[in-house]
């Protein structure tokens, strides 16, 4: 499994993702989920993975055009001219890929499916986050809906859900991310550290801080054992249950 | 779907469930999902279901003999001289329920499958909480994991895993089970109030204190709020991320 978090505040756009992979229990590895197409200036694109990794990377191979020569690659992500047709490029790739990888007949089903949160800002237009469906079609994030999760969501939507505000600072919304991956960490062994950071600044055109927080990050211990006191002291505040 | 937890703690059991099912998005009704059987001084015993509520009726229905007729009927489950055969007997039921309602041939699935927790003590015995699967297969709580939890677990689990203490008493492990509760209903449609609340004093023989939780109890919404205040003044103490 995978856990990915696109966040939109007023300041810009904040993507965080883990890097474990398992194929059954026992065969755990660590890829990267969190890709970044960035041409200074004039747009950055954020592509987050959770599914199969077969699935994925094919995907982003073909966004990249791995498929051809290094000297005759020009990424057509680098041509659209607004998100919106880039989430419908990426669409149409994730489509293709998972059509080509179903196994022939009627038995075709969702082993290779994998889902996508792409967010970014091209010059010229505002940034913005999707959700994209195996299928190939995708959701735009909304002032009533202002982030996406993938992978193993639930755990650690329960605190987006009540802390969220489009007015926070890049520091606090990287606070609350990591205390919802801390939650789902705690509770599920697919997903694991490290974890991948970025934010993007509103109208900046550049990534602006990325950052790889592993087991031994301090920020990352302190939020990890701040936030289970925080919460002990929290409910030991609130009123014991009147038995009469 | 489904939400139960059944906990042990020091002094005894604790048990809550929801009350919500769901055949569809527009098909919802409430049921009770908890079943008590009590023989004061002797034995008491809580069955918690999350599944197919045909399947679980079913269950507590035979369990309870009402295919016999009324002055025929004399539970087995009254004369189970432990717990851990009286889980057997349950896991029998539902292992032959659901076997009964499977279609025919090889296509039988899931459709018909429900969980179960049960609790409880008979005399001369310990209290005793177990999972019952099924396949009607079981397994038991212990000092490593001494609560057990069926349906929509995830958005709940992480507190109970950070503020279980087996020391605790009951108003503290109610009030730890209704914010489990709480964050599981703001983020879960399937799972809806009221909530049912059972807890039983170790030797006691006898039900403790029983009610029923709905949406204008007074400490119930003492929790939802101030714990939503506290969860962002919690995250408010935690230091911001430093971008430098």
């Amino acid at each position: 499994m995978t856990y990915c978090v696109g966040l939109t505040i007023d300041r810009g756009l904040v993507f965080m993702s883990d890097t474990r992979t398992n194929a059954g229990i026992d065969s755990i590895s660590t890829f990267r989920k969190m890709h970044v197409w960035e041409e200074p200036g004039e747009r950055v694109i954020v592509l987050m993975s959770a599914g199969n990794l077969a699935t994925t990377q094919s995907v982003v191979s073909i966004l990249d055009e791995r498929n051809k020569a290094v000297n005759e690659r020009s990424p057509s992500l680098f041509e659209m001219p607004s998100m919106y047709q880039t989430a419908r490029l990426v669409g149409n790739v994730v489509k293709e890929v998972i059509a080509s990888s179903a196994p022939v007949g009627q038995s075709a089903d969702s082993y290779f499916n994998a889902s996508f949160i792409l967010g970014g800002q091209i010059r010229g237009t505002e940034p913005r986050l999707f959700m994209i469906y195996p299928e190939g079609n995708f959701i735009e994030s909304s002032e009533d809906t202002p982030f996406f999760q993938v992978g193993e969501t639930k755990y650690g939507k329960p605190i987006i859900v009540r802390s969220y505000d489009k007015a926070m600072s890049f520091a606090e919304s990287v606070k609350l991310l990591l205390v919802s991956f801390d939650s789902t960490l705690k509770s599920n062994l697919s997903v694991g550290l490290p974890l991948d950071l970025l934010f993007y600044e509103k109208d900046s055109f550049k990534v602006g801080f990325r950052k790889r927080i592993g087991q031994d990050d301090a920020y990352y211990r302190t939020v990890s054992d701040g936030w289970s006191n925080a919460l002990k002291q929290a409910l030991k505040a609130l009123p014991d249950f009147p038995e009469n």
